[in-house]
Parts: structure tokens; sequence; C-alpha cells
């Protein structure tokens, strides 16, 4: 697969890292994963202003990537990936420096890597919903910050795979926040909840494209703190992400959600979802 | 410099980390920083036990690292670094493997780096003291894994750079927990007071030979929460880790420390810690 770093265009295969990347000593670095549907990138300004953020909130010494929209372009193009589904995955660090925790010199050049990979739809999941684990969100107070440091999500996926959950939720202090790679929300009375923007939670792409679409659809909608007790007996749960899209949760734990089935709301804001991603670069 | 990789030894400029690295897509990965005195390796089994408690804790599919005794020495001896003194890093990541948050194939094999330099210690600060900045603890609550992912040790301990001090104390809830590459020590009314071992503490290994210095010396010496006031008021405060050994401070923030000079109670545990590490391998 042909990807790109630092200015060049190589097969995956060719690209090294430096020990010394403080993406590899440090987790000093963000990324992002877009999706691209029959070529289209889907919502690539709103993944770029959020790395853009990320570059402000760590200080990098370049903090505008839209430029990077012809990278990914050209890697969906030259890879043959025009057709179907695929993921972009991009990752910025703050450059190759000898191992100090303090910033290096301003003129160190960052690390800017993307790849992209076809990537095939979980449709069982989107039809028929996961199940998740609840776990202890034990992870650090910035997570409006997405950053390569994710080995408490790395921990808490891995935890739900081995207990037969397609995904695990944090819950910090008795409320949820999101998922490892995800949001959360869930309908309870009619409603359609999700936690607010914190610094606990990701500012989800697909997050905004749902509340967008409930608006829509005239759904009511709270960004509100989501309890886990509320959460256990909501109505219906789903899950929104970039690679997850909307995916109903049909289970929590060992317990079911509602009916056991995907919610009503949940598939009408799959179907509205599906529209709305045919409309959208 | 002749570093380490897998089983090879390479200068460290042919070194090239995969960017599938696990290492740098997640911060999956331990390290340890070791240092050597005249080619002797000061504790290095105390560093590979705790290496070891990582990989338990992390669920590396290799979870006993005490044969890199060997890379050690080797690096050592053919680096020339036989003559004063010398740090030798080490990481160990969950080795390469395409990008999915749980565990990759259990027989993926491991990333092993190590790479030896020359250390310089800081005379100026291991006499004078040196000043800190105590900033917010925001990390995750697992703080007893020596884990990659240091971003929130990065960004504290630039700030701490930029406001003139050397080194970055985290408060969490109120209570000291330890600073960004560090353990913290007060003497308070003559007693020598650190925080407990918790998750939200690394177990250095410098604090544990500051205990034991202080049992040999008859130091009242106690383990317990250190709080944010006390310590701004302590007699006597000092850092104890592999680079800076047992360095005073002697500000906080714009604060002086006691007299504003080393303590008394310092100078005998950094007498003791010169003959402690004249005696030790």
């Amino acid at each position: 697969m042909l990807s790109y770093i630092n200015g060049k265009y190589l097969p995956k295969e060719e690209i090294t890292i430096s020990p010394d990347d403080r993406g590899f000593l440090f987790a000093d670095g963000l990324y992002e994963v877009i999706r691209s549907y029959d070529g289209r990138l889907f919502q690539f300004q709103e993944h770029m202003a959020r790395l853009n953020y990320g570059a402000r909130q760590l200080r990098f010494n370049v903090t505008e990537f839209d430029s990077l929209l012809d990278v990914a372009e050209n890697l969906i193009d030259q890879n043959g990936l025009k057709e179907g589904d695929a993921l972009i995955y991009i990752q910025v660090t703050r450059g190759v420096a000898p191992r100090l925790h303090k910033f290096p010199p301003a003129e160190t050049p960052l690390t800017v890597y993307a790849t992209p990979r076809p990537f095939t739809p979980r449709r069982d999941e989107l039809e028929n919903g996961i199940g998740v684990l609840f776990v202890p969100d034990v992870r650090w107070a910035r997570c409006d910050i997405k950053q390569v440091g994710l080995l408490p999500n790395v921990l808490a996926h891995q935890r739900a795979v081995e207990s037969g959950a397609a995904e695990a939720v944090f819950v910090r202090d008795g409320a949820i926040t999101e998922g490892t790679h995800s949001n959360v929300f869930a309908v309870i009375s009619g409603q359609v909840i999700t936690p607010p923007r914190t610094n606990y939670i990701l500012g989800g792409i697909t997050r905004r494209v749902v509340l967008r679409l409930c608006k829509e659809l005239n759904f009511p909608f709270a960004e509100r703190a989501l309890f886990e007790h509320e959460a256990r007996r909501a109505d219906e749960l789903f899950i929104a992400g970039t690679t997850v899209e909307i995916t109903p949760v049909v289970k929590v734990d060992d317990q079911e959600v509602g009916s056991g089935r995907p919610g009503i709301l949940t598939r009408r804001l799959q179907e509205a979802f599906e529209k709305f991603k045919g409309k959208q670069r």
C-alpha cells in the first residue's frame, strides 16, 4: 500500500520510524482516522480541524494540517481505493530528537505519516447490534486531545473482546464518558442523550453528525451527564464513530438493553446517516 | 553509539522502527532508564523486576527480561562507557501488527530496544538544589506502570522549564504524587516523608534506596499522604531518581523551601547515597 511520510510517497514496507521519534518514546503525537466512501473522504475538514486543535493544545510548531487533503486524495487514488470503503490513518508527532522530556528545538520538523487501507464495514454489527463491556475510565484528564497514548484504550478493548463484547465503554465516577474508539448515546423516554463535550471525552466527528441528524429528524436530544445506572436501563443504546458509524448496542455486560434488539430511534438515525453520507463529501 | 534491537547490535543510526510498531501507534510499551557508574550498572535487578512487573500488568507474551543484563553490559563495554557515568535506555513494546486496539496474535514478537549514552551529572543542581513547579496531576490512574505514554509528563516538564524550574511535581486532589521523572520527599519536623506506593506513583528504584538509607541512618521516616500545603512549608524538600539521584529542592514555584538552601538531612542522604553507590553493583 503506497503511504506517505514527511513529504514522500513510499510503499508502506519501506517506511521506517526513528527510535528517537517522540511518537515512539513519549506518545508525543496526534492521530486521525478518516473514512472514505467510494473515494469520497467523509468530513475531512472536521478531522483536520480536530488535528489542528490537538496541535495547538500540544503546542506543535505546525498547527495547520488542512493541506493533508492532497495527501489523502493521492493515497486514495494511487492505491485504487475509489470503490468501496477505506480508512486513512494519519499520525503527526513532535519529530525526532534526543530523548529529553522537554520540547526539542523549535525548528525540529514534525513527523507526518499517513497510510490507507480498504475497510469492510461490519454489516452484522450494524444490523444486529453489539455487546459492550462497561469498564472504569482510568485514562488521563485530557481525552479531548486525540493523542496516540492509547494504552488504556488497548487494555479496555482487549478486556471487552475477551468477554465476548465488541467495545468497551468507559465509566468515570459513575457517569459514562465514551467508548475506546466511539462516543456513546442512550435513548431514554424518547430522548437521545449523550455526555457533553468536556475534557473527558473526544469531540467525535460522527457524534456531531448524529446530533445534527437528531435536529433534522426532530428527535428530542440532550448533551448531559449520562449515569451508568441510566445507561444500563436505557430503552436504546448505540455507539457512534468513524469505523462503527452508528452501531446499536443490545447488551451491556451480560444484560440486554431494552428489548435486546436494535431500537427504533437508533434505526432511524442509521437510515438518516446512510442518506447523509451519500450527500456529503 | 552501538545499540540493540531484537537480538542484534547495530549503530543507532541504522536502527529503525516499523510505523506499525505498537509503541509508535498506541504507546503500548514499557521502558527503563538504568544508570551506570564507571561501567557498574546500578540496581539492575530492581529495574528488571519493575520491567517484568509492567510486562505482567500489560500481559505481554514475555514477562521476564533479566537476560537483558548481558545486553546492557555489552553496550557499556562496546561503547567505551566503562569510565564515567552512562544511562542505558531500554524500551519493550508489544511488537509490530496491523493497527487494531486489541492485542495482536499471541506469537507476535515484542520489540526490544536498548541504547546507551554517556551522562554528565548536574553537579550544580546536586550542590545548590533546584526549583520545581507544582502542576495538576492529569495523568492516568496506573502510574505504577512505567509505560511510554509520557505526554502528560512532557507537557508538565516543558511548563516547568519555561518557568525556570528544573522539574514539575504533580499534585492530585491536593496531595503530592511524584515528579515527571522523580519521586518526591519532604522533611517535616525531622521526619522524612514520601507518598506511599499506590497506583498513582511509580515505585522508584532510587526512592527505595532513600528509604533504606533513612533506616540505616536512623532518620525517622514515613510513607504517607504528603499534602501540597505541607510540601510548600516543609523544612526540606528533595527529589530522587535515576538521573537526578538525590537532588535538593530549594524553591517551589516562586517560594523558597525552608532556608532556601539544601537541608541538612538532604545533605546527609546525599552523602550516604554516594557511599551506597560506591559499594553496589
